[in-house]
């Protein structure tokens, strides 16, 4: 799908923003384990340098709640943005924020706003969780990479990469990269119904 | 773990027999989707054909009874061998196999002969799953390899990995490899307890 834009007189094609769902997992299939416990997710190395760099490519972070809250632990203030680059849009229908940051918007869970923000102008968006979101924007066909930093590790419970979404997919491997301390970083297109 | 072997009037010291889980999964971590139906599985390739070679360096294939029966559906008849060149252990506490193979033996889920099969001599064990079964084994210590062939498909229900098993666990990553259709077989080894 593309858009056309006009712009001091001239006109653009450019292909619609992807949803890029950037995350950590364990061979399990778990983005945490029990009550967000990520403590046994690699914690640094090469690997994490390079999603570092990789989130540099993004203006633009969508969320849910629960994965705005927990940067609480981690000493985000409530309206503060998580990452300083990006604009932020955190759909719940429930946080409310007192003075947030110009770059900080809630919106609620509805599809309206993401189809308003995946066809306007911009960077990929970067889709940082949590899985229930992810699950929600999967159903609706709105996700377009899967980037795992596949963690040598197995969880046996916790919160899962779609949530409770139960969306069969066959996807695409586009890259597969090794880093120190077992971790790797492997990209997924993921086909979309009737491709 | 080493065990002194007395042969012939010499004495060889042999490491103890591995036991290599050697299974598809899901990006989600699933090995089957419901009703076992394993359809959109990378069913051919190159990824295929160096599981088909691996296979050939095993003796002795482990599996419960779901797993087992499940090859009747692929043309097994009930006793006869699923890998021509392995001796099979099925571990189930119902199935009931009538004049079965010589090389086909059935016995309950116990650690008893799991641990003389693994103390025993002979080249590492495949073990051909199930989820339940898989993860009865990792609840006592007594899986030692995890090799994924990680498949492009995300499956959202259907048997994990490890079955019901919650438990947690650290990998070291010893290898991974694409294949073609998008298939990877990633290789660890597993950290037990304390070590």
């Amino acid at each position: 799908m593309e858009v056309i834009e006009s712009h001091k007189n001239t006109t653009t094609i450019f292909p619609m923003r992807k949803i890029v769902y950037y995350v950590a997992t364990s061979i399990d299939g778990f983005i945490s384990g029990p009550n967000g416990d990520i403590s046994t997710f690699v914690g640094e190395g090469s690997g994490l340098t390079k999603y570092q760099a990789d989130l540099k490519e993004y203006d633009t972070v969508i969320m849910g709640k629960n994965t705005y809250e927990f940067g609480y632990q981690f000493g985000l203030k409530p309206g503060q943005r998580a990452y300083q680059h990006m604009t932020h849009y955190i759909f719940s229908n429930q946080l409310m924020l007192e003075n947030p940051d110009p770059k900080v918007h809630v919106y609620p869970v509805e599809l309206e706003k993401i189809l308003e923000i995946k066809n306007g102008s911009g960077t990929d968006i970067y889709l940082c969780g949590g899985g229930e979101f992810a699950g929600w924007l999967l159903d609706n066909d709105l996700v377009d990479v899967l980037k795992v930093k596949l963690n040598p590790i197995v969880l046996g419970e916790g919160t899962r990469l779609f949530g409770h979404s139960q969306k069969r997919l066959k996807l695409e491997l586009l890259d597969s990269e090794q880093f120190e301390n077992g971790l790797q970083i492997i990209t997924y297109s993921i086909i979309k119904p009737g491709k």
